[in-house]
């Protein structure tokens, strides 16, 4: 990303400092966040400013002028490693959370002007930070383990249990790692709603018990049609300004509602509507390494199959035009891409 | 009210219908919801039928044009029992939670067009939710039950613990209960912030362990500083536009708010801002019987004493003019109506 476009270029090869390894990228997904980013580059660069201020180390912020390699959806091969190394070998198949660590402190891989991410050949990572790839899992898969843990965390961060109900509103990458980990949590309804027929579809693979088109009927008539009197927990997963306000007028009483979408912009509601319905909102962001790995070992063990979710693979020269078509929600999830 | 304005009138004597009795009105609290009914109606009916729309009975919903007789923070005395009543009898000294139910549904005290509220000499109650006042206890102070009773649920509702920290925003009536409440649930740091001495005075002597004046020093720096590493709960006791975007922005990270204070107009916020911190927000409406009761018994065993908060009384003649002293929180935290 430079200057608010995507250009293909090269630069030299980072060198591992010490503790960390370098790696040859694999694949790497395409997330929301990076074409949001791109087009409302000071809304994100704000957010990481607040994200940094409130975060336990000292944090690198966007730099909205700085060309930055983005890509943080990644699995990667240890090419070498630096000194003070103990977790990873050169041949090693790796995912990691995607930061990496040095004596200045935590650098968002994939948002950062001194670390590439990946969608490049190669990236720079902390051997700590590293897991290795179990049961041979195709690298293609192993890179959605980074979506699908945010989705894990959405649900562990809310209340749901197996008997009160779940609507996940958006069936993008978000609501569909959210309605996998709703799946694996055991909850018996989990309404999906989207306008595309297309996620429709693949929110009933990844575990919707129900799908429903918004633009036949209100999600929250569907909720009430479908699931009866159960408690429910409402997944926002769409972070456009209007949701929250929406979902704040028609829920039902004592509802929890999870914000997982990222809506950077200002939003307004009524706080009237929430008080009268005593709705609690949850706002998430992430998750955190253990939710990472247990979702690596997921994916793994076939627990979680995230195949129907790749709707196209590219090159690095084809990042560019994959970001144009990720726009039609008809014909794309995630796109990899393999440098 | 009459018209959007308060007026002294008389009517005739209600008849308590079956499962309902007569009572004599010994005192009743002025609630700022009452002051806020009376200038921003619309608002009001709208909060209103909204709350009646999530309930789970029939509910009657304010109608800005009928007469209405407010006052719903009562304590009175049993004058008469209707048919198919085991509960009261005459004499009895009771509170009530401030509905009152007959054959068409559930009607609220204060806000009904079909039953008076206690801004008058005589109001008729549902026998079965009356609760006799124990210990001898001046009704003047049982009158503060249903007060008190929105701080505990506020409190009951939120995450706090002896060990997390509770930050008050507003110390009117509201947060005042909110500060008794934390206080018996044993909660070590309560720091209560208010513009006024008066009532940064009251909060510590209903618990509060820590005031801070917000034109000296932002609440949440205060916090910083009083409440160190420990987990926080805020209490938003204000109740206005633009609380809810100052809190989100300064609040660290995992804080839980509890939207105590009611603001009826729209309010902005930017979401972006609350999932870098991860806030959960949970609105708060009222309380439940066991709430009540248990308020009314901790007020009557001595564990909450509410004569601070009481700093006037008038007749049924100054509940206009003390709707006007209210505005100035040098002054007031509670009037009391006594008939």
């Amino acid at each position: 990303m430079r200057g608010g476009r995507l250009v293909l270029d090269e630069f030299d090869t980072p060198a591992p400092a010490t503790g960390q390894v370098l790696a040859e990228v694999l694949a790497c997904g395409i997330c929301g966040s990076d074409l949001h980013t791109l087009e409302h580059t000071d809304d994100f660069a704000e957010m990481s400013s607040t994200a940094a201020a409130v975060a336990d180390f000292p944090t690198e912020t966007f730099d909205p002028g700085a060309d930055v390699v983005m890509g943080h959806e990644f699995c990667a091969r240890i090419l070498d490693v630096g000194d003070n190394t103990a977790n990873c070998k050169p041949g090693d198949t790796v995912v990691s959370i995607p930061i990496v660590m040095d004596a200045g402190g935590v650098h968002p891989v994939g948002y950062s002007a001194r670390y590439p991410g990946a969608y490049s050949q190669q990236v720079v990572l902390s051997d700590m930070l590293c897991m290795k790839v179990p049961n041979g899992l195709d690298p293609a898969e192993a890179a959605l383990t980074e979506p699908m843990a945010v989705g894990l965390h959405a649900v562990e961060m809310s209340r749901i249990t197996p008997r009160r109900g779940a609507l996940v509103i958006g069936c993008g990458p978000v609501g569909l790692a959210v309605t996998a980990a709703l799946r694996l949590a055991g909850v018996e309804t989990i309404v999906g709603s989207d306008f595309s027929s297309a996620r429709r579809a693949l929110a009933a693979t990844m575990g919707a018990t129900e799908v429903v088109d918004p633009s036949e009927e209100p999600p929250m008539e569907a909720w009430r049609r479908l699931g009866g009197n159960r408690e429910l927990v409402i997944f926002e997963a769409v972070g456009v300004p209007g949701m929250l306000d929406e979902v704040t007028r028609s829920a039902p009483r004592g509802t929890q509602v999870v914000v997982a979408g990222v809506c950077m912009q200002t939003d307004s509601f009524r706080p009237a509507d929430a008080i009268a319905r005593e709705l609690n909102y949850q706002f998430v962001l992430g998750y955190d390494p253990g939710q990472f790995g247990r979702t690596l070992h997921r994916i793994a063990d076939g627990q979680i199959d995230v195949a129907p979710m790749v709707t196209g693979r590219v090159g690095l020269d084809g990042v560019a035009d994959a970001f144009e078509d990720l726009r039609d929600p008809d014909r794309h999830a995630k796109i990899l891409v393999v440098p």
